[in-house]
């Protein structure tokens, strides 16, 4: 299979309208708009509803079917010359963190959107049918576990499971999906043919570079932990230095530890302690406990397995120099997952065909890309955005670069489903 | 003036009763008892009012006159032969922490006590007057500052100051002593001929090397700061390692720092990070900003400006290693306190008397007689408390201990008040 687009001279002349993505992203943002400029629309609340059904109202509009599952993913279908074929697929999620962008998903979905209008205008064919796809609640700010459509979707858990849970208010997620009215029909997922995601890098890696196209090779493995130092409390006057039993003294090298086993696996691999707790936490009392989070992420399960060793190593010999007990719980793990070497290869010869820089990155966030890699040949496109921020209000990327996207988008969607007309 | 007692046999073979004492310390810690064996008798409550009650009777029962200064400050005096000399004057505190124990203050108050109810059974008399002072609020639970009544005593802030405090419900330092009926006299602190005070040690030193007595020879000095970290949040995932501003991973080699200073000046220096808070504390989240308290203690004036100066520097060559700001506020400073050289040498030549074990010691934390030192000569006399835990409802310590301690102090006493008969 020829991942280039057919040496046809209007087909490698056709682009993406980038004005009407740039439009459509910000009307979409539109629905819950905040003060600061970015976006609130967590998932499966009305504003979802509002979202989902503006995309649904675009599609149709773009001749395509409708269909949801009983998740609550929304499949946007152009149909193909052969519609037994499975869908070359596209998408990403609406939803967004509380103080969210307008980019972070939303680029996603709205790229595939794009490229159908892009088919439709040029009314270009293709054998295989175009789908794009929202799929349900990937933040998991109301309810975990995050990525859940797609994960219901690829088999990671089941669909009873993520149905059964609950946010905060005691609403589940199956009572949330019939209130908002998407609730769809139950059964077996079907066959993907092939899936690309487009989306904003989420970090600095691109801009760092000065490049326009991330290609994806892989998304990190990752293992996060719970620790636990118990030292004694004990007043901070009193007791002289060679007593102590300092609970964040142990901390504190723990923290420059896991920092060290990352940056000893450059480039990719990362370390990062996120919350600590101290008790009893007073100005003059020497901390008795800290409990903190670990983050581990690795291309690699044998570097991630290393890297859970050394931080272990690590606790052992902290706990024996200074007289305390560290407990590390294991308390989440997502295994690496490399994206498809030829779909990879299709968006880094595309960006080069329409003469975008670019660079080979790893996703160290998880995407619904990732569970699709888990059950449809999978890649991902990334392009930069302003300092790397996302997750917050001031998200922001250049329209340029989300037009750059998109175009590659199209040419690997194109490439994958075969044009017959 | 002889420290020592003169070598009359009848004195030399004095001995306060342990039991006595022991019994005054249970029958006191009844007010404000605990579940688990600790005392609640926060300052210029009811508690406090009963445990006030119970002294003042015990000391009219043991022939003692009573007097009370605006600040709530009890003074029980013992007559001497000329009651014109300034006092030989002891006391601690019996207010408690919220969760507090038996022996913080409340022994240097009824060893006080005890002395007098000593020397009424074998009918010793002085030339200076005795003084058994209960100092208002020590602790500083409900109103600060801490050491409010002895600070008042000695000019270290004034007197309308400590009546304006208000507690977290309002309720003025001023309304509070007058509704318990412990607003007394105003005028101006009398002079004291010398001042004593036993305490717990409330640190592991003693009990680490076996000693029952602690001769202190001075009060640490204090700096306490408020640091800032500022970095920049950024994902855990998609940023790497040399991309970082981690606020965390800075305010970690501060940790570590601090105790490097204090640990550099043994033995007496202290450096503590005490409390920490990380924003915005989320497990995937690298932590832009953290927040820390750091304490540091030393002997002399000179040493703890070297201690500063060096945080200062450490700070400074973190903030620019790492690309963030770091900001040190000053928020607390209590001098260095050396006690009277002749005091402390009348502790320790009584001690080695009495053929109890003893060691020169420091004390790290702050007590009534730290303030009462900038106005009269003074003394402490340590004993040991169990694992140093104190503030604490287990908090501890040895019935001989505290008899010990209790045998020093009247000795030393007798030395400064001159037995007469």
């Amino acid at each position: 299979m020829d991942r280039h687009l057919p040496p046809n001279a209007a087909l490698a002349a056709l682009r993406i309208d980038g004005a009407r993505l740039w439009q459509s992203l910000m009307d979409l943002a539109q629905i819950g708009a905040t003060p600061k400029g970015g976006v609130c629309r967590i998932a499966l609340t009305d504003l979802d509803r509002q979202g989902r059904d503006l995309f649904v109202q675009w599609a149709r509009g773009a001749g395509c079917s409708i269909r949801v599952d009983a998740i609550g993913n929304i499949f946007a279908r152009r149909a193909g010359q052969d519609d037994n074929l499975p869908p070359v697929m596209t998408g990403s999620h609406i939803d967004t963190q509380p103080t969210g962008g307008k980019f972070d998903g939303n680029y996603g979905v709205l790229a595939g959107l794009e490229v159908v209008r892009t088919l439709n205008a040029a009314s270009v064919r293709t054998r295989a049918p175009i789908e794009v796809a929202v799929w349900t609640n990937e933040e998991g700010s109301r309810f975990v576990p995050v990525m859940m459509g797609s994960g219901v979707f690829a088999g990671a858990f089941t669909l009873e499971h993520a149905l059964a849970q609950r946010d905060a208010q005691g609403v589940s997620v199956g009572e949330a999906l019939a209130s908002i009215g998407y609730a769809g029909q139950l059964g077996p997922a079907p066959a993907v043919g092939s899936y690309f995601e487009a989306h904003i890098e989420q970090g600095p890696v691109l801009e760092n570079h000065a490049r326009v196209i991330g290609v994806v090779t892989a998304a990190l493995g990752q293992r996060w932990y719970d620790v636990t130092v118990q030292g004694m409390e004990a007043h901070a006057g009193p007791t002289p230095m060679e007593l102590r039993r300092d609970a964040l003294l142990a901390a504190s090298e723990l923290v420059l530890e896991v920092n060290r086993i990352a940056v000893q696996r450059a480039p990719h691999a990362r370390g990062t302690v996120g919350t600590m707790e101290l008790f009893p936490n007073s100005r003059n009392v020497i901390p008795g406990r800290a409990s903190l989070s670990v983050d581990l992420r690795a291309p690699d399960d044998a570097q991630l397995l290393d890297m859970d060793a050394a931080l272990r190593a690590a606790c052992a010999r902290i706990a024996t120099e200074r007289s305390l007990q560290i407990t590390v719980e294991q308390v989440v793990y997502f295994p690496p997952q490399p994206f498809t070497p030829q779909l990879v290869q299709a968006v880094r010869a595309n960006a080069d065909d329409l003469g975008y820089s670019s660079m080979d990155v790893v996703s160290g966030a998880g995407h619904d890309a990732v569970y699709l890699a888990r059950v449809a040949p999978a890649a991902m496109i990334f392009v930069p955005c302003d300092d790397g921020i996302s997750h917050n209000e001031i998200e922001n990327a250049a329209a340029e670069h989300l037009e750059a996207g998109c175009n590659v988008l199209l040419r690997a969607m194109l490439a994958a489903a075969e044009v017959v007309a």
